[in-house]
């Protein structure tokens, strides 16, 4: 069955507000069973509202709206599919009832409009709504299912959730389940981690499916699979996943939700070793993601950002000869940011960054998106240098994850 | 001329991102002069992008596409397009120049596939990608005008608004202009800044305009004006602003892409004072968002991220018997932060904080949310406190908020 949702609203259109409906209701509809293959947003324009929804009726056998239920005269998403189905408009005594109380419960007058919001089309199906006065709606033809929900979020989800769902996938006779999981890798670009699985993403059938996703800095690898049973769908994806792991496994950080400081921070509590920062071109960016983590308490002593020559040398301890000797952007000043931080601090782990993050800065043969990233430990100290593009933004966070990718790497060796 | 927004990618459709690229388009076209009166999503598949995009061509004068242009199989935007339209798709020379230098530039090794981002409709217009590695691209047909646009946010909006909307404009002929402007306040809820404006909203007209923007912890005041000539829409935005800040002046740190960071940097680099700071529980996230601002490094001296009591004595100097006896969050710790910072770094100003993130951590007495803010300077040491609610991130956020604010308005008394 193909899914086509259809958002209403001027505000929509104009791009006054975010359009969250459409997502939520495209992530629960696939999770429930049904493809949702199309997506369009319409303002309150009878004509062009017309339009859009003879385009879903016609590719989509269910269409599912979301605004345009309210009590005003712009609210018309209602009255014109009924039109297009060739539905008259009737009172529905109940959802009449039901507004009135709404109204009467909460001691507000109740105006002549409201009473447009318990207009329904003939035949149809309706869903009370326990959230607001609009009630929802289901029409169904030979060929289309319609169903047509509030728009406010609150009022949306609770509708989609507890009666349009569970309706559809009745009548559907829909079984089974859909389970997805995200691989999240750091430090392989988008098109050679492509490069590294191209086989097994050109030869995937329809079940289980697997794409990539660039974000910022890390790419995503998601997997998602259909099955009888929830247990029949994860065994798909553990099949799956186990392929890609054995390509790019040293790439992949974490699952779903997992950040780079999360599994860092978790990895660091259950060893129980303390980390300390020398942070300079980052000022601070690494620190304060690694404390957005709660608990982060636990295992993080503090950091010193140190953007001085001065700072440099009298909060972290990098010897003036050093700086004097290499410049503060050399290997040796951040392996001296790193042992010095960790000396200071008195903690297992120390981390030391310097680099130039742009726009100005660039010295002969030291270019904006020169950095250095040193991490100190008992096995030693070691240096890392990356050259990045980019806006100052930009260099600042993928330091930040590769900083936080090396302490993993670092970890993982004690 | 009637715009139709389509978003591609799967990720859209399934719900897994939020579909903010739309939003940010609609709004700039219509301030542009353009009435976008549809948008579409559809995934990475052939059928039914051709479906959408055929949709699209026939009911609109300007097609213009987002996503889909990069390097993996299933970006394929651009190539649908240009089968419906009927172009062969040429090797460009000067877009591979570019991506290839593009990856030289990063030490980065080019593969095969980003070959098929300098691919180009026949006869169509290159808009060079100055973010990244895929083009924009406008063909031209006797009734259609469409426009490829890349999906990463940052690539899309810069050749939105330097090449496309003037493009556009050039040539439909677009006449006269809209100026738009954002006046940025901090320490108002929306409700209290709205109460004392509300005649200004209630007695607006349709030109110029106010609107409310409620974005994180910051209350956006956005003022719209349309007139024949550049002059004459800012005219208009002016009188409007003075009666804005007649009422609300204190509140408003900047206007436009002002951050309160760059704000209070630009005043600390005019005045040649220098800053150093303490952070307990927002972790660095101060220190980071000052050194976000390009240049930074002429006024900020450094920072020390005290999450443990040791490091606050060690490193900051904060008295043992401070500590001993107020605990460390309190007045006299924040003060002891701020002074012992400013005193270590030998800098103008200090600002110590110390606060209760969450979700863990309260003691009695001492909630979540419960944070001091001290700054200290030549006109003495003073201590703010803040009771704030939310998600640990939303306290941290506006606790770095706060305290930027906090020393905007001590550095003004200097």
């Amino acid at each position: 069955m193909i899914v086509e949702i259809v958002t209403t609203g001027t505000e929509l259109l104009l791009g006054q507000i975010i359009n969250t409906n459409a997502p939520y209701m495209a992530r629960r509809l696939n999770e429930a069973g049904f493809d949702v293959l199309f997506q369009s947003t319409v303002g309150d324009n009878r004509a062009r509202m017309a339009q859009v929804l003879a385009a879903a009726l016609a590719r989509a056998d269910i269409v599912i709206t979301t605004g345009g239920l309210g009590p005003t005269q712009g609210d018309i998403t209602k009255e014109v599919a009924a039109e297009l189905l060739g539905r008259p408009m009737r009172l529905h005594a109940h959802s009449l009832e039901r507004i009135k109380s709404f109204f009467a419960t909460r001691k507000l007058t109740m105006t002549d409009n409201n009473i447009r919001q318990a207009m329904i089309p003939e035949g149809a199906l309706v869903l009370d709504n326990e959230r607001g006065t609009a009630p929802g709606v289901v029409v169904t033809t030979d060929k289309n299912t319609v169903v047509h929900l509030p728009g406010p979020p609150h009022e949306m989800e609770h509708m989609l959730e507890n009666a349009v769902i569970p309706y559809l996938r009745d009548r559907f006779g829909v079984q089974g389940t859909i389970v997805s999981k995200v691989l999240r890798s750091f430090g392989l670009g988008e098109s050679s981690l492509e490069e590294r699985i191209k086989d097994i993403i050109k030869g995937q059938g329809s079940n289980p499916t697997i794409a990539l996703l660039a974000r910022s800095a890390e790419i995503h690898i998601r997997l998602t699979a259909k099955g009888t049973t929830q247990a029949e769908a994860e065994e798909l994806i553990a099949g799956l996943e186990k392929k890609v792991r054995e390509r790019i496994g040293e790439y992949i950080f974490g699952t779903n939700e997992d950040t780079l400081e999360a599994v860092v921070g978790r990895t660091l509590a259950e060893r129980r070793l303390t980390l300390a920062l020398a942070e300079s071109c980052t000022g601070g960016l690494i620190t304060s993601r690694i404390t957005d983590v709660p608990g982060s308490s636990a295992y993080l002593a503090g950091a010193v950002v140190c953007y001085s020559s001065e700072v440099k040398q009298s909060a972290v301890g990098v010897p003036a000869d050093i700086l004097a000797a290499h410049g503060a952007v050399s290997v040796e000043t951040a392996k001296a940011l790193a042992d010095g931080i960790r000396s200071r601090f008195g903690t297992d782990l120390g981390i030391g960054v310097t680099g130039i993050a742009g726009p100005g800065g660039a010295m002969p043969g030291k270019p904006v998106g020169l950095v250095y990233i040193a991490v100190a430990g008992k096995n030693g100290t070691f240096c890392f240098e990356h050259n990045l593009t980019g806006l100052r933004g930009a260099i600042r966070q993928r330091t930040a994850l590769a900083a936080l990718n090396h302490l993993r790497h670092y970890i993982a060796e004690l």
